[in-house]
């Protein structure tokens, strides 16, 4: 059944500093019906990501700009209500890129039918969506693990660190990832993770280098990377030669009006020959199938566990967006609409 | 016409900050005869390499650091004086590893007979030595240039500098280099750099960054770093996206006691996807053949300047060594010991 109003979360101003509700604002605009080619979409899901922050900032990158009084963009799993457009009809699931909203008419050229896997369909937006193929390519590709290598993941209860820890342990490395809290910690445990530290604990004794040496005492192979800062510098610390860095976010500099300075210890980078590679998901986009191929027949065998954090209505999505820069997530960030 | 006695620059202390003649001091040795397998040799020429003030630290690196009252270790080229080891005969020319020394006694199957190529005998330490596969293998393996592509190189007047830009212009690349001095930017500008920024008169100005800005009005694909610190933090802002940097070395930071914080920009990695990548030289090593192949046609062919800055004598070592790191050289570093 077509519906005649969605409504929506636009961005109200750029945040200064860590993002807070007051960012946002929600608005209601009319459903238009499908053109010839279109369809109508209501929303199930909206995706949560950090690298929303990066939008918010007015500066060139490689996506541009959130605009000021405009929905945010981002991704979202939702059902077709009405339907305009050659292979697509009511009741298909979709996922689309048009954002924070509770439903949208737009082209079905840039929508993607969800496969049918028998996974829940907010996956899509998780294990088997982006956060998935960043942990898989991002890992597997840049990281190249070799079985009896250990791999060092920061932010390692989030979407993609958690995903990252259980396919490190699938290529058979020791894993050990960072967390902000006891409870993501004991989950991490409990998904196969070798050793979890809590940085935050960690820092009120002898430190995250010291602690980090205490878990790595033979150093590491692989550092993936959603977090910078002093964890880059640890892991430069404790980077045997030839370690390679994953460099998928630095999720402690995004609210950084005025960046600190880095790690004083880059040296290691000649010293150790280290390779530190950023990336973006987009480029990896040739592996989508194989990665489905993978990741579903690890899921089927049991081998990988995907936590989400379920936030409920549309308007939870600003404290939702918020909460992720004060560790309020555990695996995936969603707001659940419908 | 076997020698009695060799003189040799020994470690007499470890530098504190920048080094100075004062750390060294030099040595007579008895010269042994060759035994079944040696061979003795006089060195004609020392290599003098900013590599080597890394070794003056006690700490554990990818080679193990100088001993204190030993002489240094480093590539010499010298000819053999009396053989007794099959396939070495007086008059030949070798390379050595066995560092500051007038001359040697030792194992032939430590010894590389020079190639008979028509190049004199130093360019082995140069330009068809250890900086010439550095920079050939740095750039062409890990730097991946492709013809029309923007190539920054700091310390481009150095013995590694000096031939990355000379290669990436043979590969159609578009080449800016920094250097201390109008008299080096000059040399640059000679040996077919498109443009040549003196770093020090920059900062006295309107900044490296602004420099760098107006020499790459497009950004840069390649950065190949010999120097790191503020020049790192510039190649990260003029970065294009998937810029490749090549980190040989970072010879402003060789002398920190303490070093200072990094660059503050960093999460450029991520945000343009950028690859930092450093190496040692070694790992290139079965590229040496292509590498003697290329360079030499190209020298050949007119299309690659080795410059060269002499001392004289073996009691000059120590002040060249220490000359490194105030942009005393233009080109390779050496000294002549006959």
């Amino acid at each position: 059944m077509a519906l005649t109003q969605f409504r929506e979360i636009l961005l109200k101003s750029r945040p200064a500093g860590a993002p807070g509700v007051e960012n946002f604002e929600m608005a209601s605009a009319p459903a238009k019906a499908p053109a010839e080619g279109e369809v109508q979409v209501r929303n199930l899901w909206m995706s949560v990501d950090p690298y929303m922050r990066g939008r918010m900032y007015d500066r060139p990158s490689y996506v541009p700009p959130f605009e000021l009084g405009k929905a945010l963009q981002g991704g979202a799993i939702g059902e077709v209500v009405e339907s305009h457009a050659d292979g697509f009809k009511p009741g298909d699931l979709v996922e689309s890129m048009f954002g924070w909203r509770e439903g949208f008419t737009g082209p079905a050229s840039a929508l993607t039918k969800l496969p049918q896997t028998g996974a829940a369909p907010q996956a899509f937006l998780g294990v088997l969506g982006m956060p998935g193929l960043t942990a898989y390519a991002g890992l597997l590709e840049i990281g190249k693990p070799k079985a009896g290598e250990t791999v060092f993941v920061s932010g390692a209860a989030g979407a993609v660190g958690s995903l990252v820890c259980q396919i490190a342990k699938i290529k058979s490395c020791t894993v050990v990832g960072t967390a902000g809290s006891d409870d993501k910690c004991a989950w991490l445990r409990a998904a196969g993770v070798d050793q979890a530290v809590n940085y935050r604990t960690a820092e009120k004794q002898s430190g995250l280098l010291a602690a980090m040496r205490a878990a790595t005492p033979n150093g590491i192979d692989i550092y993936f990377d959603n977090v910078g800062g002093e964890h880059l510098e640890v892991a430069l610390e404790i980077a045997r030669p030839f370690a390679r860095f994953v460099e998928c976010g630095m999720i402690s500099r995004y609210n950084d009006e005025t960046p600190p300075p880095g790690p004083s210890n880059l040296i290691y980078i000649v010293g150790k020959s280290l390779k530190i590679q950023g990336f973006i998901v987009m480029q990896f986009a040739g592996l989508r199938e194989q990665f489905h191929k993978d990741m579903g027949q690890w899921m089927r065998e049991g081998r990988i566990r995907s936590e989400e954090t379920i936030h409920d209505g549309i308007a939870s999505a600003p404290k939702a967006f918020a909460d992720l820069f004060s560790g309020g997530n555990t695996g995936k960030m969603l707001v659940k609409l419908v």
